[in-house]
């Protein structure tokens, strides 16, 4: 999640998602509108009619072409040390309140995520997500178990649960104050991973 | 979390708050108006008005009366097993998705804290709601060390990583498909727990 895929857009296509996303962090989904979208996008706005139909299905696609490029970064990822990996994934989450464009990012993530509480669309998106993060974490447990750096039984339902806690770490940065959480919690699991 | 707080109105103020939770469950957050409370009201509507100023006032007003009431809930159970206890928790948060009135009452929790990242009053909401279940973990995983039925070093970041994998577990039932992630999450924490 270190380098956002729509930061350097290289053809029309994506850079009428770099602009969804750009209005996405300025005004957020509730106050997000085509029109916004436009003002955000350097060439003429209709060409983002022409591709799209309404805001949803831009959102969508900017979604899916971030999940495809974290996809196709985590698929070459080296990590030869997996617990060092995961302490640091949580210890990038429980600080990302201090670092402005990471918290809005994820803040986002949290804002579109409750669309699929109603929407199955964002439903199907991100059930997909979820999937790929998922098993991004199950293959690295269970390499570090077979070549011995981890002593773990269960690599799929421990990659649940870790999962499961980077989301709930991630929804609680974005929807409630610090006080004091992000540091207990991080101290519990840097036990964990070091036990 | 069992039976609900609003099931059974004593008074008009809380059949205005009951009335704003069917709202919220027939019409989520973002249908909600003023005026499908005062329908869902069985008084005249002008009560409604006469209380409260918009649809965040009662929305705020019913989390915090329900809050109210899970945490004198929560302040009078006994619990002789924790790990029992951890386990039949996450296994009715894991089992949510199959019963509708349960499934419909996460959901709109999760919708509703989303609100959270935009608005500073659901926001101070949720940091309240959060310390009251997260003190309750404490207090139960605090007495089962001292009583010598839990071996932990640290109740207190244990609390937190059990309230933030909760949470998870919640936002994920009500967001994303179940490919059989429930299934194998709740193998891993009920192998956690019997570890």
């Amino acid at each position: 999640m270190r380098r956002h895929p729509l930061e350097e857009p290289s053809n029309t296509e994506e850079e009428i998602l770099a602009a969804t996303y750009r209005a996405l962090i300025a005004h957020g989904y509730a106050g997000l509108t085509v029109k916004r979208i436009g003002e955000e996008f350097e060439k003429s706005p209709s060409l983002i009619y022409h591709h799209y139909e309404d805001k949803d299905d831009l959102v969508l696609a900017c979604l899916e072409f971030m999940l495809d490029e974290y996809a196709e970064q985590l698929t070459g990822e080296a990590i030869p040390d997996p617990k060092r990996h995961l302490a640091g994934m949580f210890a990038w989450l429980l600080t990302a309140g201090k670092r402005a464009d990471d918290a809005a990012f994820l803040s986002l993530l949290v804002d579109l995520r409750s669309q699929a509480v109603h929407d199955t669309e964002y439903r199907a998106h991100f059930s997909r997500s979820d999937a790929v993060f998922r098993e991004h974490m199950t293959d690295m447990l269970q390499r570090g178990s077979a070549d011995g750096t981890l002593d773990i039984e269960n690599p799929e339902g421990t990659a649940e649960v870790l999962f499961t806690l980077a989301l709930g770490t991630i929804v609680r940065g974005a929807t409630a104050a610090d006080d004091g959480w992000p540091h207990r919690l991080r101290t519990a699991i840097d036990r964990y991973l070091t036990a």
